[in-house]
C-alpha cells in the first residue's frame, strides 16, 4: 500500500472524547500523526487517559499555534462545516483530496476546528484548500469524531489500488511560507506600511495570497534572501546596524 | 437528487451515545428510518433524552426481533468488523454496496452490531451480504457512531450525480422470504425431519440458502403457496383436517 503522508490537526478541541474518536478512527485506517493545538489542559488530560487508541495519543504532538502544527507540510486542507460555503461555490470534498493526492505527493495536513465554531477565518488563511464534507444542508455540522472517521475513510479508500512512489515534494512547506510572511511583514512594518490596527487583517490577506501561489522550496528561499536583504538595507538607512550582527 | 430508500437498523446497542452519534451521522446524510432491536430500556431512554438529531431518535421504531426490522426490505445488509473477514475473502466494501445500489434500486436495511461483539451468525443468516469497511488488519474494529457516518457519507457521496428512476423492486421483501422459510420449517418439522436440538443450525442454514436464491416477490408467492398445501397433505395424513379449514 502507498504510504500517505498525512497529519490530522484538531485546533482548540474541547471534548475529549471526540479526541479518543478521532485518534481511534485515525488507528482504523492507518494514520499515527496526530497534532493537538492549544487544547486546554483538563481536556486534553481527559484524553489521555481514555482507553482508545493510546498510542496515536500518546505520540501525539500539543503546540501553541496552527502555524507550528503544520509547518512542515507541503498541502494544508482547513475543514468546515457545508454552511459556510457559498452557496454557488463548488464543494472541495473528501474525495476531491484524495484525487489530488494521488496526482501530487505531499506532506498532508488536515485541520479540524473546534465543536461549536469551527476554524477562524485566522486559522483558515493558513490553508490552501477549504474542504467540506458534502452533508444536507438542513444538518450540515458533523459531530468531530465522525467527520474525521470519514476524511480518514475517505483518504484511504482507493488506496491500496495504487502504488506509485512518493517523490520528495517540490513545494515548499508551511513553515518556509510562514517564515516568509513574517519577514514580509517585517519589512511592512519597518516602511510603516502598516496601519494601526490593520496588522491582523493584512496578515490573513498576505498569507493567503502567498498560499495560493504554491511556491516551491527554492522559490521561497529566493523570496527570503531578497526580503532580507532589503529589510538590513531599510534597517540601515533608519538605525545604525548593531555591532556584529 | 435520487431518493435511497435505507433504513439504519441498530441491534441491541448497549452506549446512548452511539445511538445519539448514529442518529446525527443519518441527518447530516439524509437518512431518516431509524430501527433500533431489543434495546436495553434505561439505555434507549437515555438516547431518546439526547439533544442530536432529535427528530431522527423521536421517530425511529423499536422493535424486538431483526426479522421484524427488516420486514420490509429487498436487500438486507450486515456489517462486521474486518477481522471477521476470511483472510482470502474479498472484502464487499460500502462502496461496493452503493454500487450495486446504483444497478440495481432496493429497499435497503443496513445493519450494525452491538458495540462488542457485533452481529450474531443468527443475525447474519438475515442477511444477502455481509459488508466490512476497509479498516486496517491492526485496529480493525470500529466505533459504531463513526461506522455509522462512513457508511452514511459513502452511500450519499455520488447519489447527487445520479437521477436515474426508482422502479418498484420485483425482489421479495424479507419478510416474505422469513414468511416462506417459518413454512418450510413447519413442514419439516411435521415430517420429522428436524433433530431434536438441531433447529436453530438448521434455520440458520435454510435461511442463508433462501436468500442467496434473490427470489422475486411472485416467485416467494408461488413458493408458499406450494408449502402451505404439502403442509396440509401432511397434516391430514397424521390427524384428521380441522373442519372447514
Amino acid at each position: 500500500m502507498r504510504p500517505l503522508h498525512c497529519k490530522i490537526v484538531l485546533v482548540r478541541p474541547r471534548n475529549p472524547n471526540n479526541i479518543g474518536a478521532a485518534a481511534r478512527a485515525m488507528k482504523n485506517f492507518g494514520f499515527t500523526e496526530l497534532v493537538v493545538v492549544s487544547p486546554h489542559p483538563p481536556i486534553w488530560n481527559e484524553a489521555v487517559s481514555a482507553v482508545n487508541a493510546v498510542d496515536v495519543i500518546a505520540n501525539a504532538c500539543v503546540v501553541e499555534t496552527l502555524a507550528e502544527a503544520i509547518a512542515d507540510c507541503t498541502f494544508v486542507v482547513g475543514t468546515v462545516d457545508r454552511s459556510r460555503v457559498e452557496p454557488k461555490q463548488v464543494i472541495y470534498t473528501p474525495e476531491d483530496l484524495s484525487r489530488d493526492l494521488q496526482a501530487t505527493p505531499h506532506r498532508l495536513a488536515l485541520v479540524f476546528g473546534p465543536e461549536k465554531n469551527g476554524l477562524t477565518n485566522e486559522d483558515l488563511s493558513h490553508c490552501h484548500r477549504t474542504l467540506s464534507i458534502p452533508t444536507q444542508p438542513g444538518c450540515p455540522s458533523m459531530n468531530l469524531g465522525q467527520a474525521v472517521a470519514v476524511c480518514c475513510y475517505e483518504l484511504m479508500r482507493d488506496r491500496a489500488q495504487h502504488s506509485t512512489k512518493i517523490e520528495p515534494p517540490a513545494q515548499a512547506t508551511a513553515g518556509e511560507i510562514e517564515a516568509a510572511l513574517q519577514l514580509a511583514l517585517d519589512l511592512l512594518r519597518i516602511s510603516d506600511f502598516i496601519l494601526p490596527g490593520s496588522e491582523a487583517d493584512l496578515t490573513i490577506k498576505l498569507r493567503r495570497s502567498l498560499i495560493r501561489l504554491n511556491l516551491r522550496d527554492r522559490e521561497v528561499k529566493t523570496l527570503c534572501g531578497a526580503l532580507r536583504k532589503i529589510e538590513q538595507r531599510l534597517s540601515g538607512m533608519r538605525l545604525p546596524a548593531p555591532p556584529h550582527s
